[in-house]
């Protein structure tokens, strides 16, 4: 598939992007009004009729719940609900034991027919896909994500799993969706600094594979923010089709899946030094992205022009471009020798080195396992760490 | 493979048998003192070095986990070993949890080339083999099994997991071990009456799949009983490949691997009504299979002759064939109405009938969904339940 390309259904109207993982591929389907024909789709995955449990958390479900569930029932499938706290706090095994043994204990009872649907954003697609994985030894998962960093970036891919008390999605499974189910009308209840920090991954998939769609956010920039429905929907479908070839091209994250980690060697040094919660995800990701482009720069692997243009977009979005911009920070977040060391020690870097991935074009994007201290410290300077 | 063969590897002298699940491909290797060279063979199938962390439990640590330790060192891994209380009882989430954080937490910490090594009896597999299923999305897994029930069961297929509050192994994943080693010196320490589990089970692979294992068990009972090493090898290379066989051709238990469920309807029922605990695996399946035989002679697919030798070899095994040879069993162990209940509640029952595994000829079986009431009562009644 070309970088950026989704299909469009001629008889539904819906947007799909195939992603072909090798064994389970699935669709992943793109409407405004989704929400409302769920269990119309999921007949056409998952054969007519059925179990389905619906695992969401304290603040969508009272939002569309009920409407997920009338359109599971019209579809008749028998369906129930389980809902937890809202909140990265929530992403743990005691939340997913019980979960698990909530769902174990309803009646009827479940069986391998039975299908799990999440609705929410990352934690509930997180949790219920690690629910799905290992009830039974593996069910059927649908995941119907409500935030636009869930997606377009958690909900492809098939990572599921909780946090643990040593770190963040150290626990968990791989387990392909039947499907994935994006209605971008549910983005009118996201706060926008929630939409910001999709709009940040959006931006990532734009560095590293598709300077068009570079052009299209910065273009589009404002109707974005405003949650134009329309627009969001190819917003979405661009990059979904995005992260879906890079996954079907590298599922188990061995060399290219690589690439996504732009602007995350920095980004979540930021967010570990801060202390989870002291910036948001696209805030984090947003300053390690300008200092990844600091570092190719002077590797004059990127031009100063298009390292600007991304700046430029980042700061149209509301997204931070300097620490600076995010006046609440705590000075521990911005120390460089203490954001090095975070570096060295994430479990994506190899003998002591920070992996960098480096745009060297925009649209194009390389692993860097030399960057030295002295090259991470002018980064970290060019973003305001002192 | 034909049923029951393996392969004896002419340099190290040990039994080979390669099991062919797609993807994944493993072997079982069995040999008499195969735990003094674990990290020998942990090499072959790893590579050079790394870490290994030993999952064991209170019974077996003590007396097998330094001289694996010992092993693992020689073979240049780093190993630690984690131990959790030996029983039924532990195989639950809760231990699951403890593990997996006691995992994570250790130093230096683990990463993805880290293997995981689980040595002890079917709990203990399960357990250790969900926690590698789970850690950082998986991790490489070898299986030493130290029971005879373990050896030529549950550490063939894949099946990893924990009970849950509403019933056993409902909790879990498909995690394909990267090789499992068997020492049969190890059953030494083990009691006879963990042997008969296992030895139930061989009986069982013979029923369903090999005649002339059946004339070896009954030739060898004495020697198998006195748990001469030599002995138990070839009939656990044989058992194994006979498991694997099944387990390659219907990896997910679509269809043959229900097979292996021979002599399992009537004996889970037992098991169930008497409380878990109330009678050995071994004896219920024991039980189960002269059930299951006494439906087959009724309908003519088994012959009388035929059925009285399985019986014959079972009580030279020391395993039941009548109730009645239990006189410990609770009363309600035997009531045939609440058997029947049990037995149509099964999660492997469809649409409330109780499937049968039935021998068709020894050495053959097929599954019957067409098992009468009258039947089953009648079969019942010929182990003594009333």
């Amino acid at each position: 598939m070309v970088n950026g390309q989704w299909q469009m259904d001629n008889e539904s109207m819906n947007r799909i992007v195939h992603v072909n993982v090798p064994q389970h591929p699935y669709d992943v389907v793109i409407d405004v009004g989704l929400l409302g024909r769920a269990g119309e789709v999921l007949r056409t995955v998952h054969g007519r009729g059925g179990r389905a449990v619906v695992i969401t958390d304290s603040n969508v479900g009272p939002l569309y719940a009920e409407a997920l569930a009338a359109s599971l029932a019209k579809a008749d499938y028998a369906c129930s609900i389980l809902t937890f706290p809202a909140g990265e706090a929530s992403k743990t095994l005691a939340t997913y034991g019980s979960l698990m043994e909530q769902l174990l204990a309803s009646t009827p009872p479940i069986d391998r027919r039975t299908v799990i649907v999440a609705l929410g954003g990352g934690v509930t697609g997180d949790l219920a896909g690690f629910v799905a994985a290992t009830a039974l030894r593996g069910l059927s998962f649908i995941n119907i994500p409500t935030t636009l960093l869930a997606d377009v970036d958690s909900s492809v891919g098939g990572k599921t799993g909780v946090d643990s008390a040593a770190g963040k999605n150290l626990i968990g499974a791989f387990h392909q969706p039947r499907a994935v189910l994006i209605d971008p009308a549910m983005l009118a209840t996201l706060p926008v600094e929630q939409v910001r920090n999709g709009l940040a991954e959006c931006v990532k998939h734009a560095v590293i594979r598709d300077a068009e769609l570079l052009e299209m956010i910065s273009r589009q920039a404002e109707a974005i923010l405003a949650k134009d429905a329309a627009v969001l929907a190819e917003l979405i479908a661009r990059n979904v089709a995005i992260k879906a070839g890079v996954v079907a091209a590298d599922e188990r994250e061995a060399s290219i899946r690589a690439d996504l980690n732009f602007g995350h060697t920095v980004g979540h040094a930021l967010e570990a030094a801060g202390g989870f919660g002291a910036l948001g995800h696209g805030q984090a990701v947003a300053l390690g992205m300008i200092a990844a482009n600091t570092i190719a720069v002077g590797r004059r692997l990127l031009s100063r022009a298009d390292s600007e243009t991304v700046e430029s977009v980042l700061r149209k979005l509301g997204l931070p471009v300097r620490l600076a911009d995010l006046p609440h920070l705590p000075a521990q977040a911005a120390e460089p020798a203490r954001l090095l060391d975070l570096m060295t020690r994430d479990k994506k870097a190899r003998a002591g080195r920070a992996r960098f991935v480096l745009a060297t074009h925009l649209g194009r994007a390389a692993i860097y396992d030399d960057v030295t201290e002295q090259e991470i410290r002018a980064a970290l300077a060019a973003i305001g760490a002192r």
